[in-house]
């Protein structure tokens, strides 16, 4: 490669310096570029300086978890007080860091079965939290104030000159590298597999102008099926609810592009469409543009029509020959793998959505709520990118403007903004009969504890535009008051004691002037909500939808 | 290339068969990849058909115009109805394209000398408006509701494989490109020099899997500084107000991370960081992290250690050398050169910066804002993006916290968000003697006649927290009621008309309660607010700054 401009001196450059620095120093144990699996840990210990701020790919779909487990492994009186920057906390080796010593502070997204431990290590002195984003805030502070000085990433494959096959989980890489690999950071990637020349990739996803190292990884990485539900789990609640959202949301509002998050009462909606949204003659009408992981419960949607395309964050296990064999749905590259980028799909899912619907565990009388608990600093992940309305959106769709608040006259309603449907799907009970609704969320106990500045609030009520329950629908975006907005979380929040402290007759004034609809109000008869609507009852029947394309993970086989 | 999953049946590859055929038809124009520069209009023929979604990279530095005029000379019998997707309308041919036949609907962000010819095509009804967005809501729809067929767009260098080279402006390139190479697209990006081999260029910023041809422009692609204003214009109004910007918003509310728009005001904040900031010792305390094009006016700042990083737009003309020679400062590529990204930085701007602060044409008595003036459709570019508060953010710096509503109290605190600084910075009369401050947004006349369903803002009203004039500034965050908000606009109104319908005294209270600050309410005096207190007085005193690195456009050389 050529320098076409003049170099600095060093005054200006001291992170090129740096970097030079330590390229040179690790120059004996590296091959061009590849670094010897065997030799990881002394590299790492030479390419990494206490201090430094270090970006550790753990994604949903991908992790970069052989370099995890190599830096775990070095010696905390070379490596220490490492800044730690994780989109997502979700091994056990990402948190020995800490308890070793080698890594001090941490900033991250999310942090699934980890967020215990997180808190205990707070707890012990061992562990700083820098702060708690959504995914695009840590994408973005790359940029600003949280500069990496390595980044250690993940992908299927690379060849000797440095060029990056992510394969189907680009997910993160792009976000994470690209700061980097333009701050004279350092950018490892481990790989399942090297080859000798970029012929022989599927093709780049990363090119070696941004790739420092590469690495063959001892194993491939570890990767789950988060996304995957299976039907069976379904209950007649969940179809009810299901039934509710496309009457009495995405019907009455012309949802044509959407986000769901994850879970029974969004695979029900997915399930039910080719059934009961048919009956109701609305193919072509709502649901047609999706952002998504590339959900299996999605697959009968996708076989009768309603779907014209899905944009993923990142992948799901045993649905790569599926998605391949459906490019004109999904976003594949030349070689026919799924191309997923999670900063470019959280774009588009504030961007150019008109609905996001996801779950919580929590719910408190103003409509804030959280999924963190008692002693669990669980982090956000996306759902706040998802979760709120992004003003800075200027464009109009049908459901967007319906949103518009009735109080503008004249000319006035020219300024009138229309706003993104943000729906709370909750049943008013968890599981083991915890109510959802609560007095007070125990996200802030966890704030005071850990002395945060604010609780972690996943969405904030007053971002919310419908509150579905298996009561019914409160269309909390028309409420004129804080007041007729608890009335209407209230009227919808079933036998929990937030519920029952609701007199039944505002209850009724609020379904006679439109603002709540119980499923009645809708046309929905209790009794119809059987698994008889759902278009594919188990894993089986997606597999047979998919015509055997989808190959689900041995835990959900049971055929 | 391996193809390493089962090809689809045609059934769900509509696109890749489409796009096969388009290429298998312009075989016999091409070498490979490479499109001879004679022959491109009848390839634009072959690979773009009637109706399709063509994205046209028009940028703020960086312009497809050979493919933008090669296309308008396309025969519109073969040619018509095309859908353009455009950032920026920048270029006469632009809208030739719809004069001509050739293009019908257009859905962009920005239009700045060609507005009027827009507003005259839609009247003409040659023209159809599909929406009028901010760049990433564009990018975003690119992934889910307006998937390209086809993306012209344009890079410094290319080998034969089609890696780019997009030089410092990479600019828009990545978002636009992504989506098409994702989704059978084809795309075409037009370069100012081919070479043989990768090796032979500086490095790589758009990866070949990404792209289907190349060719050579007849000349290099058209770039102006617009990002470059002379001192030589700031005024000491100018000066004052930036004094008022220094004193009382960045110092007062600790601003350590921020995105200036362009305009004689903020040039004037960049210039007396150096001298008045200094003076105050804030140094090192607020404006280290910046989100912008690289001002040159910004130099001394840097040159002065003010600065600790800029992630840029776009590039700026004449910059090149000085932002190569300052890696440390600036995202720069392995080859030395800057690497600027629109997406990324419009979302560091938004998610990841304490305050926005940009000026405006018109406000309303809301403090409602726009750019758009009677008969011009201006579109609005990235301020919508910059200048909102971002809601899915969830991190606290002591700036946003600043920004939290008293009202909320006891464990409710918990619950109290902070917001995104967005200051607009206007002086209450615009040159020629015209009113700022208006009764009715002309955005609103321009909104009726176009049919829009809603007038075309800027910023809105609630989203603004400071609005600073050269009377004071009016803290609008700290408004309880609708009418103090007004009445806190009215106080910086000046003589306005809405300035001059407020009682002096309310003004009076508002300054005694802290909720307006004139200068001497800061410790400014007027007086005090000289030329001398630029770092720099004119160009010249720039490129001494830079020693000699700044290469100033001509048009701006007086010496």
């Amino acid at each position: 490669m050529q320098s076409s401009v003049v170099q600095p001196d060093n005054l200006w450059s001291t992170r090129r310096y740096a970097k030079q620095q330590k390229i040179a120093n690790a120059k004996k144990y590296t091959d061009g570029m590849v670094i010897a699996t065997a030799d990881i840990v002394r590299v790492l210990e030479i390419l990494i300086c206490p201090g430094d701020k270090v970006v550790l790919e753990g994604n949903n779909q991908k992790q970069a978890d052989f370099l995890s487990r190599s830096l775990a492994q070095a010696n905390p009186k070379v490596l220490h007080d490492l800044h730690m920057i994780m989109p997502s906390v979700g091994r056990p080796e990402h948190l020995d860091l800490f308890e070793r010593g080698i890594a001090r502070r941490l900033d991250f997204s999310f942090a699934g079965t980890q967020s215990l431990r997180i808190s205990q290590l707070l707890e012990d002195g061992l562990l700083e939290i820098g702060a708690i984003h959504t995914y695009i805030e840590l994408y973005s502070r790359l940029l600003v104030d949280l500069i990496p000085n390595v980044v250690l990433s993940a992908g299927f494959m690379a060849d000797r000159h440095g060029n990056i096959y992510t394969g189907p989980s680009t997910e993160d890489s792009p976000a994470l590298i690209e700061p980097a690999a333009f701050s004279n950071g350092i950018v490892i990637v481990q790989v399942n597999e090297l080859v000798d020349d970029v012929t022989d990739l599927p093709r780049v996803d990363i090119p070696a102008s941004w790739v420092d190292f590469v690495v063959v990884a001892d194993r491939p990485f570890y990767i789950e099926p988060l996304f995957t539900r299976d039907p069976k789990h379904i209950k007649p609640v969940h179809i009810l609810m299901a039934m509710m959202a496309i009457r009495g949301i995405y019907e009455r509002h012309q949802v044509q592009s959407l986000n769901h998050g994850i879970g029974f009462n969004t695979a029900a909606i997915e399930l039910i469409l080719p059934t009961y949204a048919e009956s109701l003659g609305l193919k072509g009408k709502i649901c047609r543009h999706w952002t998504l992981n590339p959900h299996p419960t999605l697959i009968p949607a996708i076989e009768t029509g309603w779907v014209e395309h899905v944009h993923c964050f990142g992948t799901e296990l045993g649905m790569e020959q599926y998605i391949a064999a459906r490019p004109d749905i999904f976003f594949t590259g030349r070689d026919g793998s799924l191309r997923s980028n999670r900063m470019m799909c959280q774009l588009a899912g504030q961007y150019a959505v008109d609905l996001f619907i996801g779950a919580t565990l929590q719910i408190d009388a103003h409509g804030h709520s959280s999924t963190v608990t008692k002693g669990r600093l669980a982090g956000f992940g996306g759902a706040p990118n998802m979760g709120h309305d992004p003003r800075g959106r200027r464009h109009a769709t049908p459901a967007w403007l319906d949103m518009r608040s009735s109080t503008f006259q004249g000319d006035d309603t020219y300024l009138a903004r229309g706003k993104k449907l943000v729906v709370q799907m909750v049943e008013t009970f968890q599981e083991g009969g915890k109510a959802t609704f609560v007095e007070q969320l125990d996200a802030i106990a966890v704030a005071k504890k850990a002395a945060m500045p604010l609780a972690p609030i996943m969405i904030y009520g007053d971002d919310v535009t419908h509150l579905l329950t298996e009561e019914g629908i409160a269309y909390l975006y028309k409420a004129e008051s804080l007041a007729q907005r608890e009335a209407m979380i209230a009227a919808v929040a079933g036998v929990t004691d937030i519920g029952l402290a609701q007199n039944p007759q505002t209850t009724a004034r609020l379904r006679q002037d439109g603002l709540v609809a119980f499923p009645e109000d809708l046309g929905i008869r209790r009794t119809d909500a059987t698994r008889e609507l759902l278009a594919a009852k188990n894993i089986a029947e997606l597999v047979r939808w998919s015509d055997g394309l989808y190959q689900a993970p041995a835990q959900f086989r049971s055929w």
